[in-house]
């Protein structure tokens, strides 16, 4: 029981000084070393749990699984809305623009990260994507789930700068107009 | 008269091999020497053209301006969906991908990339933001250029394969039927 604390610990603290040299230095800069300094662990106990530089990348991209999500009330519109606006807080109150482009990036030169990239992605867009698919088929909620989150992670990735609250209002009501009008 | 064809042709051969270098080794191979040796011409020529190595970045980059776009008809919903196939095949094609992963990884990390990104950006929005704005106001205009490109770079970056033709035309014909149940 206190072992299990105690690895918990560990795991939290060095998963912690991962992401915070990740953000800061990129990534080739999570080596074991660095790691090590940063979380005041020793070398020995961080190649134990985390054997490979790829481990301890993993790790902290995973700590994003605790970023707050828009608590869902139940109307579609609130919900989208909400949850977008959260995605877009997030972008830079937790660095996830910097998140985002590093695992896009990376993943087209290694194999390695797709897998790293996909759970990510699909953590991310769960809350958008089940909302939707609890009224709609799947090509219906393919295309929304693309284009809501594509409108945040385009203006962020290709313009350095979120849309605005006002934008991200315009669109969900438009594609729910179109979803209405069609149904 | 034949001094500006041969500058001309230095110019065309150059990018060729700055771009060349750049899709298959990354932003940091694309140094005069690399550059020198794929296209043949001395170093000395180079760097009186291109004195820096974003010089080169740059030009490769702006070779992507010649990238074939959709033969517009007039007709809307043609046009945005012809549109965002030829972005779809321009992915494939010419590396699109791999260009956009590069431009926005590296201009979050240095800003001297940032008018790099926003021109490149700017000019693959063009046909389909023009095409939105000769029917649509500025509001209306922005929410679906981010959606609708958004959805292609979302889809290629974030899940590493575009969106398929039938997603592309659900998503169009989503988007038209919301703006006219709207108006």
């Amino acid at each position: 029981m206190v072992e299990d604390v105690r690895i918990q610990r560990t795991r939290k603290d060095v998963t912690a000084a991962a992401l915070e040299i990740l953000l800061k230095s990129g990534w080739s800069a999570v080596t074991h070393g660095a790691v090590a300094k940063v979380s005041g662990y020793s070398r020995a106990t961080l190649y134990a749990h985390w054997p490979c530089q790829l481990d301890l990348v993993r790790d902290a991209f995973s700590s994003y699984q605790q970023m707050p999500h828009f608590q869902a009330t139940g109307d579609l519109k609130k919900d989208l809305t909400g949850e977008l606006k959260s995605f877009v807080n997030a972008m830079t109150e937790f660095h996830l623009d910097r998140a985002l482009a590093m695992l896009s990036e990376k993943s087209q030169v290694d194999e390695a990260i797709t897998p790293i990239r996909d759970s990510f992605v699909a953590a991310g867009e769960s809350p958008i994507r089940e909302s939707l698919a609890k009224e709609f088929g799947g090509k219906k909620t393919e295309a929304l789930t693309l284009m809501l989150c594509g409108m945040v992670t385009h203006s962020v990735l290709m313009h350095g700068t979120p849309p605005s609250s006002q934008i991200i209002e315009e669109a969900v009501s438009l594609v729910l107009a179109g979803i209405e009008a069609r149904s």
